[in-house]
Parts: C-alpha cells; structure tokens; sequence
C-alpha cells in the first residue's frame, strides 16, 4: 500500500513523475437540459451527495440553497472522516446505521461500481444519483453549479436570485478558469506536492492570485460588482477553508485570509449570507484536514484536533456594503 | 522503536499516562561561582553547544552577545536537523567533516555519555562543556543564563547592560516561572500531548498567559519596565518561533503573534535589538519544526518546508518607544 492510499488522500495516480498533483478528470459528465442525450431535469428524481469538509462539493450545496432547489434535489452527507480501507473512499458514517437512508448503501464506491463496474478512479463528492436507477448520472463539479443556475431554472424558488446572467458569462466562465487553477485547485497543488519545487511554484501562483484578487476586490463588493455570482461560490468555498485547514495543512502559510484586508471584508460578507455560513461546518473542515487526508491518518496518537483558530471572528461586521451602489447581494431574474 | 523516538523528538518517557507532557530535569546542576562546590567562572574554559531553533538554547546565546561573552564562552552549534538514530541525538553536521572542531565529536551523545557513562536522558541543549576535562558541567537551561548575567560579570564587556538587577530579582524569578511552565513549555505542551484533553488544557493555558502579557505589554514597554530583562529573553524566544514554528507544527492557533497587537510589536522591538534577532535563524527553526522532530519525520516524501510566513514583517518599525520614559533599551550597570 503506498503512503497515498495510507494517507486516504488523493491517488498516487495522481501525482506526476515531478512530485505534482494532477487531479483526475470527471467520469460522468453528461449535462443536465430537456434534449435528447441531456439528463431530463425533473424534480425528485435525484440525490445530490456531498461531504461538508469537500470544496467541490459545497459550491453546489450552497447554490442549491441560494437557488431553493432543497425540494427539488435532494441532499444525502458522507462523513469528512475517510474510511481506514485499502482503497480511497467515502462514507455514510454520520447516518444512522452507517448506510445512506435512500440508497441503502454505506460507502460512495460502491453506487460508483454499480453504475460502472469498470470505474477505477477515486469516488468523488459531489455526484448527482439518479434515485431510481440507482446510477451516478454526474460528478462534474466544475459544471454542476452551472446546470442548477441555468436549465434547472423551473424549480428555483420565488425571486430567486441569478447567479449566472447571461450578459457576464463569458467574464465568469474565464474567472472561473483561474480561480480552479490557481486557488481552487492551487491549495491542494501545495498540499500534495511530493516535490519542494511543485509545491513552491503552486504557492508562488496561490498568492499572485491571491493578491490580485485583493486588489480587485478592493474596488468591488463582489467579484464581477455588486453582486453575488457563480464565481463568488467557487472562491468562497477556498477561502472561507484557508485559515481553518489549508493554511497549516497544506502549507500554504505566506499568510492568512483574515491578514488580507478585502478578502477578508469580502469572505465575511459571503459568509453573513445565507446559503454560506449556514453550509459551512469548520468542524467537519477541520477533521477532514487536519485528521483524514493529512499525514496524521496512520498516527492515530498524534490525531489531535487543532482547537484554533477562534471562529467568532467570522461574525465580526464589515464595511463592504460602501463598496456597493445597491442595496442587496443578488441580481434578481426580472 | 516507539513513535517518538522514530519521530526524533522528546522520548516516551517524558509522556504521562494521560497524555501530557512531562519535560525532563536537567542533570547537570551545579551552578557557576567562585565558592568551593561551584564551577569556576574562567574564560576560555567552557564551550557552549547550541541548536539555533532550539529556545532554551537561543537564551543563553542571546545574554552571552548582549553581555559580550563571546571571547569568554566559545559557541558550538549542532544541525537543527536531528540525525536519524535509534535514540535522540544532536548532531554536528553543521560542521566540516561533521564534528565539533573543538571536541572531534559528530553527536551531543559522546559527551553526555563520556561524562556519565549512565546518562539515560536525552542529551540536550544549551550544555556547558568544560573543554580540557571533556565533560559536561551544566546543561541547567533554566538558570543559565542567570549565572551568565551574574558571577559571569568580571568578563562582561564594558558597559553591558544589566539583565538581571536585583532589586527586580524577585519580580523577574516569579514571572520566568509563568513564562516557563505555560509559554516556554507550555508550546511543547500542546505540541507533544498524545491526548486531545491534555492538549486542550496546555492551549487554554498558552493563551490565557499570552492574553495577561498582551494587556502587561500595553503598557509597559518590556516586561519589567523601560528596561530589557532576563524574563524578556525568555518570552521571546517563544515568541519568534512561534507562527514560524508553533502555530501549525504544535497546533497552538487560536492567533498568530503577529495578530496580537502589542506582543507583535513588543517582539519586533526586541528582534531589531542587537543579540536577538541577529541570533534568530528562522531556516534553522522552520527546518527544525517542520521537517525534523514532528510527524513528517520518517515520511521523507512529504516532508516538504513550509515557505511562508512572510518575514519580511519582522523589520517593520514599531512604535514601542512611546512606551518608555526612557531613550535606551537597556539598564546599564552603574
């Protein structure tokens, strides 16, 4: 067993011959949409799975809830403790009798294998099930926030908000490009780094993006104006983790959300509004960091759970509402 | 072989059955004087071994530069990478050929065991090492550098400060008592528990102290007065090392030092003194931290060097002198 799969973190496949991460693609990645050979978008028919401590998870959680798609979707949680197995997996611990009430099973790999015997790659959160199939119909988190903005607009809530309007797509599509690169992705380059020079040049690119992204929210309240988007989801999930878990777990330690002054206004912000810190569980954040994917996995005696850093920081108020010519976050569908 | 030892850091035996620290007693005792029993204060006779990430050790060369001791008390610097052995050890592979050019020897070990054939503790720094006799006289980091600010005073140089003057004694007595049990060691406390409720105890403890000396240090420019004094090398080697080292390393991150506002001013003012922050080698500390006695030590592939923090901060002016009646930063003997 290499130390990857000891660690229960990523696959050694995963990592190139130069010591740097290089996240598998998606397996499943049909689009959701009402033609032929898109998957139908109805109400009930599927279950969302996430795990509350997985980035790529919670960008889609929190739109959901921002959406109201809560009765259209429904939500099944694996823990953010990985299981002790020989292979990388999730599982349903938190549920009662350890198995996921709708779909009876107790670890993601096996609806993976059900739907394709001949799956090899890690099972991942987010992933879309079709319920009565049993089948994983999507696990394409870079799209999966996009569907839910866009053709699964019938099911959103009264007066919901858009997040993805049509005359800034093209804008949020290209930030959306860099923020998986450079941050999304950028903190786990440094944390599975196996090289001193992988690790180095994915830090040096984190906080060049980084500080650009203060200047620019320096002059915005959000990141294409005054309100909220796809694009805030996608940095939010990294950010609002970085003090928590990135900045010690994966090194990334040039310094702290919180020691940037807009980013910081900016996550709060985010964070004072629902949809976001009400999916955000810095327990589970934590856990999965410090204790499940780190090296910390096969060393139960040093498993200690880091008691800082103080969370009430996060309800402080802030003063970015000056920055704004409006008066809510969201741009509401006319 | 245990994991601490495999760990390369404090052994077994220093860890209580409900998960605390408990930090070994020095065996060499006998204090410095001019009284039969005691250790004669003659230049050139002694050979101090320091680890620069080491802060028992970083004391006692920071008073010996303060007091200009350096002619008197010859320095021999171990790696702050500890070798990997079957037990404990300091190593001189720093040095050409990798031993002390003064005493031929590659490990701290040979000394303690020439010295006492029945040492069993860890061999530590700092230790004085009375060169002709080839033995270790004092490795007491506790009172050191009183000894040194003391009856060490005939080889002071000429108008060397007083760090130690005695109508304070008491005063600093009783705080480097605090200093030692919650801060000094109290880091190693939270860094070296094997149990999450003796690790919980020592970081409540950490702060509640680091809260007491941030409202002390309000008003107050050190921690006696106007005046640099033993107990302030005390509390810094803690401080410089600590979102270096400590904060991810020893899991002590309810806040950096650097987002406390008079401590991080207070520790800057001290690092800009001649003596403290040009004998703090913040490489050797990370390195130290990071890649040699925590967890990543037998893990060669994931023991990666943190880059940050930013440094750069430590040169930052400070506005500390307002707090002073006084212009200089020392009490000069009269």
């Amino acid at each position: 067993m290499t130390d990857n799969a000891r660690q229960g973190g990523e696959k050694p496949a995963e990592i190139s011959k130069d010591g740097s991460f290089k996240r598998q693609i998606n397996r499943f990645v049909m689009p959701f949409g009402n033609e032929p050979g898109e998957l139908p978008v109805e109400a009930g028919r599927y279950r969302l799975f996430w795990c509350a401590a997985c980035p790529w998870a919670h960008r889609s959680v929190i739109v959901r809830k921002v959406l109201g798609l809560e009765d259209a979707i429904s939500l099944g949680t694996v823990s953010p403790m990985r299981p002790r197995l020989p292979h990388v997996d999730w599982e349903f611990s938190l549920d009662p009798d350890g198995v996921d009430p709708v779909l009876g099973i107790r670890y993601m790999s096996e609806i993976y294998l059900k739907t394709d015997p001949e799956y090899t790659g890690r099972p991942t959160v987010p992933a879309v099930v079709d319920v009565a199939k049993r089948e994983v119909v999507n696990n394409d988190y870079f799209k999966l926030t996009n569907y839910f903005e866009t053709v699964w607009a019938p099911f959103h809530k009264p007066d919901s908000p858009d997040l993805y309007p049509e005359h800034l797509r093209g804008e949020i599509d290209a930030l959306n490009e860099t923020i998986f690169h450079d941050i999304n992705n950028g903190v786990y380059k440094c944390g599975f780094a196996r090289s001193q020079e992988a690790y180095e040049q994915a830090y040096e690119t984190l906080f060049e993006r980084l500080d650009e992204l203060e200047e620019r929210l320096s002059r915005r309240r959000f990141l294409h104006g005054d309100f909220i988007t796809d694009s805030d989801v996608r940095l939010y999930t990294t950010l609002v983790r970085f003090d928590a878990a990135y900045y010690a777990a994966f090194r990334t330690n040039r310094k702290l959300i919180r020691e940037f002054e807009h980013l910081w206004g900016y996550v709060r912000d985010l964070y004072q509004t629902p949809g976001f810190g009400d999916t955000t569980d810095f327990d589970a954040i934590k856990r999965h960091y410090h204790q499940s994917i780190t090296i910390a996995t096969d060393r139960p005696e040093v498993a200690i759970l880091p008691k800082g850093p103080d969370l009430s920081v996060w309800d402080l108020p802030h003063d970015r509402h000056a920055l704004s010519g409006q008066e809510g976050k969201f741009l509401i569908r006319s």
